[in-house]
């Protein structure tokens, strides 16, 4: 656990720097006496935090040590267990000077706390019982949730959906489990058999099935976490950038609109329906030399290999010699993957006009569009949402997204395979138990109830400072 | 004043994006209403916010309108008049992440909020009289705040220290003209003199230095506000940007540990002993050709215009030759300003050791130092401090700080001159009291009595959103 006090008390900014207001995080068995240290409540009557209601909200003022005020604040309080991290906490609401919340916090220090690690609130929330593993991992996903899809797998880990999941499971095995120990402890009686052999087969196989639906989901779940790999393949005059440029570039005004998101973050990256498409750079296919033209298709393919959506961009005024000149290469890479022939240069006239998708993977689809002048590219979009094929999301679904789970699931999931395998087989019984035990302790990990300290220590320093 | 509706909800996201908290402000008559509309308390009895004690924290969710839940969150409870803008108001402290933030804002906004101008907090606060104007505009400074200097001038003035003294000029100016206008009351009388001339003279010239003294006041305040200008100047190979990266580099990594400041923001400026130090780029005396190092030198020389201190760093191994060849230039522009030699690369012995600083201007200072091996820096920063001639500000010290304060000081010191000179050369009681009055417009201006809308919007403009 690399806890060298469990019971120190931690502080944190837990704002990001350069808003209007700052908040100081405090919490541990002292939070409420080192925040007294600090701070004088206005008016009267002068009562300490110590002698205040939980829950409540005190205006007032952090002094130093001369006296003097370093800032006007509110302090929220909370008392053990009901508080995040389940400890004695205050919050104190600064004005969002980092000079103002920097001296606060050397004051906190001066008095005995500790500058606290990344995402230590959420792991001492974990630790006190606040919230299993999966649910403490669901807030790092709700902060960086930036799509519907998103935000509701996260919320919905986070209150808990997986874990109920998972604990049914574990009730299932844990049934299935005693069935087999109790033959174990009576082996001697190799004529006992507490449950047929095809009713532990038809439980094993039922638990199978709920693993591997888990294991399934994780796709889903992964394509919406991390977006859906889209290629924009195409000869270069195709209007491969001017496409991607129209996706991007309406997505950006309108997400900066909203949120103020910068330029950098949301680079080749849109949303549409609730869902995140990520645009593969393909930048690559030139018509100058034939030997740059062989390295750029190189790129290309690549780009198509990591993809679960193919948008092959063509000028559609040269429409079949440009699927002719590159057809051979690009249809193969797109077996299995959602192919989409975009006809561009629609504003040029459409003298090329029968596009044949004979030959083309099935569902293989075409649009003919012009992205200069942003026509017909709502329909695309409308494409794009069908072809990730991701279904609606809706509260209650559980979709795993975290890749730690997932490959907890698949350890389960071989572990049941070989408990299946063992019953029909006629394996011994305490072989059987020990792939039981094995698929158990792999669906504790998820939840944090085996995990070691060095597994969870990476966990929560992925997390933001103050959460 | 140019508010369409006083009377509107406002709302804004108070926190920058990218922390583990966000705060969402609401203030406005259906503060309570709209917030008590998206969110549902945790836990029983489930009662509303209307219905709960302001000063209170309540957890729950906020649930979008086909009942999902958004985020949990904590919310802050306020009532008319005990609120930062004196209205009713609630505070929303959700999950750091943009995507929920940004919903959250519009379930607001769909429930009848409007997206707060930036400062308008703050303006409605001024507005409803929880601050006078000078307050209000401390508010911005103390946020701005990033020297203990700063911080100190803007808390001051945000707790009305200075509004405090220009109370007490106005009510000696208000003794003034009342004294003058009794007697305009009675011109007719021409025997009557309510007060002797001798007094009203020496009522005036109280009145004009006390002014007099605020208005000098912003020399430093406007040094401590914006930073003292620093030029380094000196041959390039002298070590100048060796000594630069030395002074900020050291104060960088300081001050990215305790704040996480990023190198773009203090790029050239330090902080030392409570004050900023701003560096003018002198880049541009170089030996290579005479027409380069001519240009070079001029640029320099536009530095040391702009300067209240300048660094001369010369090579101490060639001091002589070095001084020799620029002091004809350098000297005749540090007139009124402080000049410091900086003997560098102490760490190459001392050949050249005396170096007499006849000739320079009075006060000018001399330090043996190694910019490269940062020897005797600790020397040179304490010089730099004892340098800028700042006086300790203590927190009962009334500095003018800003600009607008200035010109309104600078008008009435002209105003009241004008009285002075009036009340010498005898002129007639009702000219001497219309600049009175002008004396007392323009104290009137800076707590915000008779400031104009435009005037108004223009300074709260320049605040951040959400405060």
């Amino acid at each position: 656990m690399n806890q060298e006090q469990p019971q120190d008390t931690i502080c944190a900014i837990a704002t990001a720097q350069g808003g209007a207001i700052g908040l100081i995080r405090v919490s541990g068995p002292e939070a409420i006496g080192i925040t007294d240290c600090i701070f004088t409540p206005a008016g009267e009557p002068v009562k300490p935090l110590t002698a205040r209601p939980a829950y409540t909200l005190t205006f007032g003022h952090i002094k130093n040590a001369e006296g003097e005020i370093v800032d006007e604040v509110l302090v929220s309080l909370f008392r053990a267990p009901r508080s995040y991290t389940g400890e004695d906490a205050t919050e104190i609401s600064c004005h969002g000077s980092p000079y103002i919340l920097g001296r606060v916090m050397q004051l906190l220090i001066d008095h005995g706390c500790r500058p606290a690690r990344p995402g230590e609130y959420t792991q001492r929330a974990f630790l006190n019982g606040k919230m299993d593993l999966s649910q403490a991992e669901a807030v790092a996903d709700l902060i960086a949730s930036t799509s519907a899809a998103q935000h509701r797998l996260a919320m919905n880990q986070m209150r808990g959906a997986f874990s109920q999941e998972l604990g049914k499971l574990r009730d299932e095995l844990l049934h299935l489990t005693s069935l087999m120990e109790l033959e174990l402890d009576f082996s001697d009686h190799e004529e006992l058999e507490f449950a047929p052999r095809t009713e532990l087969q038809a439980l094993s196989g039922r638990i199978e099935r709920l693993i591997s639906r888990l294991v399934d989901s994780f796709a889903t779940g992964n394509a919406l976490k991390n977006g859906i790999p889209v290629a924009i393949v195409g000869e270069t005059n195709a209007g491969k950038s001017t496409l991607l440029n129209a996706l991007v570039g309406e997505e950006r005004s309108i997400v900066s609109d909203i949120h103020g998101t910068t330029r950098d973050v949301i680079e080749d990256t849109i949303q549409l329906g609730g869902a995140t498409f990520r645009f593969i750079d393909t930048a690559g296919i030139r018509n100058t030399t034939d030997a740059i033209e062989v390295l750029g298709i190189e790129r290309s393919f690549q780009a198509i290999r990591k993809a679960d959506i193919v948008l092959w961009v063509i000028d559609q005024t040269e429409a079949k010699k440009q699927i002719a000149s590159l057809s051979g290469k690009v249809i193969p890479l797109c077996e299995g993957k959602r192919l989409i022939l975009v006809l561009n240069k629609s504003d040029l006239g459409t003298p090329d006009t029968d596009v044949s998708t004979a030959g083309f993977p099935p569902g293989t689809q075409t649009i003919r569009l012009s992205a200069k002048n942003k026509a017909e590219l709502d329909k695309l979009q409308v494409m794009l949402v069908e072809a990730a094929r991701l279904p609606a999301i809706s509260s209650g679904d559980i979709i795993v997204t975290n890749a730690r789970h997932y490959e907890a699931l698949v350890r389960a999931l071989e572990a049941i395979r070989r408990v299946q395998k063992g019953l029909v087989s006629g394996l011994p019984g305490d072989l059987v138990a020990q792939d039981l035990r094995e698929c158990l302790f792999h669906l504790a990990d998820i939840i944090g109830q085996v995990t070691n300290g060095e597994v969870l220590d990476n966990i929560f320093e992925h997390f933001c400072i103050g959460k």
